[in-house]
C-alpha cells in the first residue's frame, strides 16, 4: 500500500478544522470589501486593502495546494481514503477549476500581459468568481448544524444573520453605484436629499446606503431616501421582491426553531395534563397521584434517562455488547448469581429491562402475586411492613441488591412492599425468564437454588 | 441529621412562591424605570423615584439573604436537600456575585466614598447590572409555562408582550438620549418636527419616543418621525435588525400556538372523515353508520376518556395498583367473583380492558360465537332480543353487573344483544383469560362456577 | 316523563340551524353599524339606520325566548336533554344575563324614565354590551370548522377575514372620532390634509379613515396620512401593538392551513422517492419496479381505500359488525363455504384481511409454497401460465371467486400466476386459519372438503 | 375492441408532455399581456402584439382538438380509457365550454357581425374568459410537485413567484388605469408626481407602475407614490387587503419548506444527541462509543439504506417477490445451502432480515451464545480471535459467505468475533428458523448437514 500517512492531511484534524474555520473568516472579509471597492472605489483599492487583497489571494492558494492532500470517506465503502492519486482526481474533477478561477488576480495578470492599470467592467464582472468562495461559507454552517456541540438554534441564528447582512450590504454598494454613475447628480435617491453628495465623508455615504438598505429589506420604509428615476426603481423592483422571499425564509427558519424549542414544554405539559386530569377524573388516592405525577414529571425533567428507544434503533449485536458492559458488573454481583456460568449470566442479562424510578414509588406491593424479580443498578429502595394501614420501614437496599426473588422461587405472594428512597435504576427481570433458566440451564439452576437456600 | 427545617424555606411553600411573583413585579417596575431615567433624568432620578429605587434595592437585598435558606431538588438523586451549608455553598458559586452586583447602589457607594454626587457615564453603565434582574421574569414565565393551571396560550403571549415591552421602551429612550445629546439640536429625528423640543412637556416627548420606537418595530414606517443624522442612521440600522429578529420570533410563536391550538379540531375533522368516507364508500346500513360516527365523536368529545395512552407510558408496578384501584371495587361485587381469592381477583383485574362506549352502541350481538366477556363499571346496558327484524327491550343492565358470561362459559352463542343506553365504561375480560384461570386455580375455579350456576 | 317533544326545539333541526345562520347575519350587522354611528354619527343613527336597529334587537329578544326551549346534550351522559325545566335552569345559571344586558335598548329606556333623549358617554358605553353577541359569530364559525362537509381552509380564511374586517372597521371609526373631537381641527390626522374636513362628504371620511386603518393594520404606512397629536400617538401606538399581535396569528394560521394542505403531496414525494431510490440501488427489474410504484401510487390517490387504520380505532363490537356486514356476503357465496354454520362463516370473516391492489400485480406467483387463499370483493383477476419465460393468460376470476385454494388444502406449489388485471379488493385468510378451522369445527370442515372435492 | 391506439394520444407521452408545457409558456405570456392591452393600450393591441395574440389563440383552438384525442386513467378501475367516444363525452361534460369561451376571439367576432372595430367595455370583460387558461399553469405546477425529479422547494418557490408577479403586475395595471381615466389629471396618484404623465414614454409608466404595486405589496411603503383621490383609495384597501394573505401565504409555504428541509438535520441531531448522552452517562468504553456512534450516523448518511419500512408498507406478495430477486441469488450459491430445494430456500429467505452495518462494528461477539448466523449481501467482514486483550486478525469473509453457522449448528459458542471491514450488508437468520427447516424439511435438512460436515 502506497499511502504516506505522513503527507495527508485527515479531515478531522483539529489543525487543519482551525485552518478551516480561518479561511472562512477570510471568506467573510472578502466578500464584505468585494462590493464595498466595486461601488465606493472604483474597483482599484489602494494602500492597506489592496494589501489585505493579495495576502488573502495568498491564502486561498495555500487552500487549493491543501486540498491536494486532504483525505475524504468513500461513499460508497464509508473508509477513509488516504491515496494521494485518487485524491487529485478527485478535486480535479470536481471543484478545482472554479476555484482556481476565484483566486486568480485577473487585474493583476492583465497588468503583466497589458502593462496597463485598467479598471473595467470586464476585471469587476471576472471579480465575481470571489463570491464563490462562499461555498466555504455555506459548508462551515452546515458542518456547525450536525455539531451537537454547538446550539442549533443560534448557529441557525448565526447563518441567517450573515445571509441577511450580505444582502443588505450588497444592495446598498450596488444601489450607491447606480445614483454615483447617474448622469444627473440631484435625480437620484441620495442627490435629491444630499446635494453634491459625492463630495462627501466616505463613512456617510455608506452608512446611508446601508440605512436605506435595511429600512427596505425590514419593510419598515420611512421613505425619506426613495428611488428617484427609472433605473432606481427597476433595482427596487427586484430587491424587495428578493427581501419578499429572504423575510419569508427567516420567519420560515424562525418557526421552525420555535417550534422545535418549544416541543419538549408542550409535550411535558400535555402528559402532565392527561395525567392529572386522568387523577382528578378517577379520584385516586393522594398516594397513588403523587406517585404517577412525580413519574411523569421524571420522565422529561430527565428525559435522556430513558435509553430503551435508542436501544430498539440500534442493531442487534450493539445491543447486546451494551447491556453487557452496563448490567453484567452489577448482576454477577448479585448473591443469587454467584458462580453461574458466563454463558447464562450474559442469557439473563439481554432478557433485563432497565426502568428509572422517581423517589417515593412503590415498586413492589405487599401481598401481590409474585410476577417480577428487580436488581438495584443505583439508588436506594426501603423495605416497607404495612399493617394496619402503617407503614414501618424494616430495611433499605443498594446497588447489587435484588428484591421479589424470595417471593418469585417460592412462588408465595411478597411479604413486604419495596419502595424506593432515591431516583433509582432497577432492571427487571421476569419470574417466567428466571424459571425458564432453572430448568434448561440444569446446572447453573442448581448452583442458584443454592444460592438462594444459603441466603436464606 | 442536622436540618432543622424550621430555618429552611421550600421552594414549593406558598408563601415562597408570592413573594417570588412579588419580586419579578418590582424586576418589571425595575427594568422599565431604569432606561427612563437614563434618558429622561439625567440619569438622577429625583423624589419619588428616587425613594422608589431604593425600596426596591432593599427588597432585592433581602431576597439575596432568602436564597440562602431556600431548600434545592438535587438533580442526581432528585431528593429535597434541606442542608443550610450545601444551599449556600451552591448559592455562592452560582448566580451570588451577578445578584450582588446588580443590587449594589454604586451611586449612592460613590458619593460615601468620593464625597460628591456625580452622574457619569460609569455608573450609567454600573446600573445595566441591574438588568441581570430579567432573569427572574425569564425564570417566573419558564415555569408559569410548565403550569397546567394556566392556559400556555395566555402565559406565552404574556411573555412576548414583556419582551417586545420592554425592546420597545428600550429603543425610545436610547433614541430619545441620542437626540438630546446632539450638539445641532434641530438635526435630530425629533426636532426636525419640533423644534426647542427640551422645553416640551416630559409626556409628550415619550409619547414621541415610543410612537416611533413602535412605528419602526412594527415596520409600519409612516416617516414623519425619522433619522436626520449618521449617528441615529447607526442606531436605526441595529434596531431595524434587531425588530426583523423579534417579528420573526413573535410569529414563529404564534405560529407554533396556533398550531397547537387547532390541532385537535383538525385531528377531529380528518378521523371523522375518514369515518364518514368510509361509511359511504360501503353503503353501511345506517344504523352501523350511527354507530361508528357516534363513538368516533366520543373519542374526540372525551378524548381524556381514553386512559390505555397513559397507562402505557406509566411503569408495570404503578399500572398495578391503578387497576387494583380503579377496578377491584367493582370487580368484587360482581355476582360470579364473590368468594374468589384476592390473588385471582387482582390478576383477573390486571388482564381487563377499559372501554368507553357511547349511548345505543352494539356490545354483544345476538347469535355471536363467545369471546368476550363484560363488567359494567358506569352507565346502562339493554338487553335486546331480535326476533323478525324487530328489537324488543328484554331488560337492563347497571354498573356491577356483568353480561356474555352465559356463553362464554357453556361455550354457545348469545342469546341476545347487549346495547349501551347512556355512556357506559365497560370492563373487557377474554374468555380465554377467564377459562385459563378456571383450570390454573382450582379452587377459585370452583367458587366461580359455583356461583354461576346458583345464579342461573 | 314530562317532556313534550312538541314544545321543544332539537339544536340540530334544519329550521333552527337556519334560524341561527340568519341571527349570525344579524350580528355581523350589528357589529358592524354600531361603531359607524358612534362615530360618524354621533351615537344618535336616525331613519332607516334606527328602524334597522330596532328590528334587530327585536330578533334578538325572540332569540333569548327561543333559548328556554332549545334541548341540550348532558356532557356526563352523552344523551339529550328535552325536560323545559332543565333548559331553563342550565341557561338562566350560565349566559341568560349577558344575552339580556345585550338587547335591551338602553337609549329607549332612558327616554321613558327620564323623558330625555340623550347621547351621553354612558349610553355608548352600556351599547358596548352589543359587542357580547360576537360570541355567536365565534360559536358559528367554531361550528362550521368541525362541519366535514365545508372545507377547513376557506371556513378559517373566513373566519380571520371576519376579525381582520372589524378590527380594521372598530380602528378607522375610533381614529376618526379622535380627530372629530379634537378642539383644534387643523391639528388632527385628517384635518392636516384636508381642511374643514367635518364639511366634507360622509363616505369620503369614512373611506379615508379606513385607508388609514388598513394601510396601518398591514404595515403598509405610507405616511400621507400619519398622527399629528399627541392623543392620535397613543391610540395608535395600541393599534399598531394590536396589529402586531393580529398579523402573526393570521401567518401563524395561514401556515397552518399550508402546512396542512401541502401535507399529503409531502407525503406522496417522500413515499415514492423512497420507494424509487430502492428499486434503483437493488436494480430490481422493470416488471418489480412498475408493481411497486402503481401500488405506492395507489396508496395515496385512493387513500380513503385504507381501511385497516380506522377499523384499528373502533371498539372491537363494531369492527366485527362491520366485517360481518362487508365481506359475509361475498364469502358467503364462495363455493368452498356453500352449506357452511353462520357462526364458523363468522369466524372466517373477522380474521379475513381486507388488500386493495392496482392493475396488473401479481397475487400469487407460480410455484410458490402454499401460504394464503384470497377471495376477491370487487376487481378482476387473471390467472397466468408461466413457460419458458412467456406468459400466457388461461383464464379470469371474478367478484365471489376464490383462488390460491387448490394449493394451500392440497399444500402443493402453486400451478398458476394470479395477476390483478383492474383495480381490485381481496380479501386474504391465511392458510392456518383455514387448516385451524377444518380441524376444531369438524361438521364444517367435512362441508368444506366435501365442496372442495365436488369442485375439481 | 374499436380503439385505435393511432389515433389516440397517451398523457405520459413524451412529445404531448412537450407540447403541454409550451402551452404553459402561452398562458403565461397571455395572462402578462392582457392586463398590460387593457390599461396601457386602451384594450387595442396594435402590429406585433396583435399578431401574436392571433397566433396564441390560434394555439388554443389546436389544444381544445388535440383534447379530443387524450386518454384518461378511468378512477374506478384504474385503467387507461382509449376509447374516443369516452374522452369526448367526458370532455364535453366538464370543461369545454369555458376552454371554448377563452379562446373565441370576440373582437373580431364582433367585426364580423357588426362590421366595426369597437374597444367597449363588454369587449374587454369577454376577454376575462382568458384568465381562465391560468387553470393550465396550475394544473401544470400541482404535476410537477408530484414529480420526483425535480425539487419540491424550487417548484414551489416558482408557483409563488408566478402568483406573486402576476398579482403585482395586474395591481400595477389596474392602478394605472384608475389614473389614466380619471378626469382630474393631477389629483391621481401618478399625476402628483408626474404632471403630464400622459405624455410620458411607456416603460416609464409601466415601471412606476410596478414600483407602486411592489412597494405596496412587500409592504415597505415608502409613501413617495400614494393613493390621493377616493377612488385610488377604494383600490388601495382592496388591494393591502389581498396582500396581507398572499404575504401570510407565502410565509406559510416559506415556512412549511424549511420545517421540510431542516427535518433531516434536526433529527440526525437528536438522534445523535440522545446516543452521545447515553455513551457519556453510561461510561461506555471508547470501542463501543465508536461503533455505536458511527452505527447513528450511518443511519443518516445513508437513510435509503433502511428498506424496513418500505417493505412494511407493501402488500405480503410485493414483498415476497423482492426478497426473492434480492437474495435468492446470493443465498443460492451459500455452501450451506447447495442442492437445497427452491421451495426451503424461498422459506428461508423470506424470513430473514437485511441490516447495513458501518465499518469496523462487531458483528458477532467471541464466547457469546450461538443466536443469529449471517450472510454477507455486500462489504467485507473480517474474522478477529481475541486472547489476552489483544485481537488478531485471522481471515476475512465476502460476498456470500456464511458466519456464525458452525456455532449455530453445534450449539457451542462462538470461537471468533466477526467484525466488519467495509459498509457491509448482512441477511441475519435466526438460529431457531435454521433449525425449524432442519426438521420440517428433512430431505433438505439432510443436504445441508451434509454441506456442513463437507466443508469442515
Amino acid at each position: 500500500q502506497n499511502d504516506r500517512p505522513g503527507r495527508i492531511i485527515l479531515p478531522m484534524d483539529t489543525r487543519y478544522r482551525c485552518w478551516e474555520t480561518f479561511m472562512v473568516v477570510m471568506v467573510a472579509y472578502s466578500a464584505w470589501v468585494y462590493p464595498f471597492e466595486i461601488a465606493f472605489m472604483n474597483a482599484t483599492p489602494k494602500g492597506g486593502l489592496f494589501i489585505a487583497d493579495s495576502i488573502i489571494d495568498a491564502f486561498f492558494a495555500t487552500d487549493i495546494i491543501l486540498t491536494f492532500f486532504l483525505a475524504y470517506i468513500d461513499s460508497r465503502t464509508q473508509i477513509l481514503v488516504r491515496d494521494r492519486r485518487k485524491i487529485a482526481v478527485r478535486y480535479l474533477s470536481t471543484w478545482f477549476i472554479m476555484d482556481l478561477a476565484s483566486t486568480i488576480p485577473f487585474a493583476g495578470l492583465g497588468y503583466l500581459i497589458t502593462g496597463r492599470v485598467k479598471a473595467g467592467v470586464s476585471y469587476s464582472l471576472l471579480g465575481m468568481f470571489r463570491l464563490w468562495r462562499l461555498r466555504k461559507v455555506k459548508q462551515f454552517f452546515t458542518r456547525l448544524e450536525k455539531d451537537i456541540r454547538f446550539s442549533y438554534f443560534w448557529i441557525r441564528c448565526a447563518r441567517l444573520l450573515f445571509v441577511t447582512f450580505f444582502l443588505v450590504h450588497c444592495a446598498g454598494c450596488l444601489y450607491y453605484l447606480l445614483a454615483d454613475r447617474y448622469p444627473h447628480q440631484g435625480k437620484t435617491w441620495i442627490g435629491s436629499v444630499m446635494p453634491n453628495f459625492r463630495e462627501d465623508d466616505l463613512g456617510m455615504r455608506y452608512i446611508a446606503s446601508i440605512y436605506w438598505s435595511i429600512s427596505t429589506m425590514t419593510t419598515v420604509g420611512y421613505g425619506d431616501l426613495h428611488a428617484v428615476n427609472t433605473r432606481e426603481m427597476i433595482f427596487n423592483i427586484f430587491y424587495m421582491l428578493c427581501n419578499l422571499g429572504l423575510t419569508a425564509y427567516l420567519i420560515g427558519n424562525m418557526t421552525n426553531l420555535v417550534v422545535e424549542g418549544t416541543r419538549r414544554t408542550m409535550e411535558f405539559r400535555n402528559s402532565i395534563q392527561v395525567a392529572s386530569n386522568f387523577v382528578c377524573r378517577n379520584h385516586l388516592p393522594p398516594r397513588l397521584r403523587e406517585q404517577i405525577l412525580a413519574y411523569m414529571c421524571l420522565r422529561f425533567k430527565a428525559e435522556t434517562l430513558n435509553q430503551q428507544h435508542l436501544m430498539d434503533q440500534l442493531p442487534k449485536s450493539i445491543c447486546k455488547n451494551i447491556c453487557q458492559h452496563l448490567f453484567l458488573p452489577t448482576v454477577k454481583e448479585v448473591y443469587l448469581f454467584k458462580g453461574v456460568s458466563r454463558e447464562t449470566l450474559l442469557f439473563l442479562v439481554t432478557n433485563m429491562k432497565a426502568e428509572y424510578l422517581p423517589p417515593r414509588e412503590d415498586v413492589i406491593m405487599q401481598n401481590e402475586a409474585p410476577e417480577d424479580v428487580y436488581i438495584i443498578v443505583s439508588g436506594e429502595v426501603e423495605i416497607v411492613y404495612s399493617e394496619n394501614e402503617t407503614d414501618q420501614v424494616v430495611g433499605g437496599l443498594r446497588t447489587g441488591d435484588i428484591f421479589g426473588e424470595i417471593s418469585a422461587l417460592s412462588n408465595r405472594p411478597q411479604s413486604f412492599t419495596f419502595r424506593t428512597r432515591t431516583l433509582s435504576q432497577l432492571l427487571r427481570l421476569k419470574q417466567n425468564t428466571l424459571q425458564e433458566v432453572l430448568q434448561t440451564k440444569q446446572a447453573d439452576g442448581i448452583v442458584i437454588m443454592k444460592n438462594f437456600l444459603k441466603h436464606q
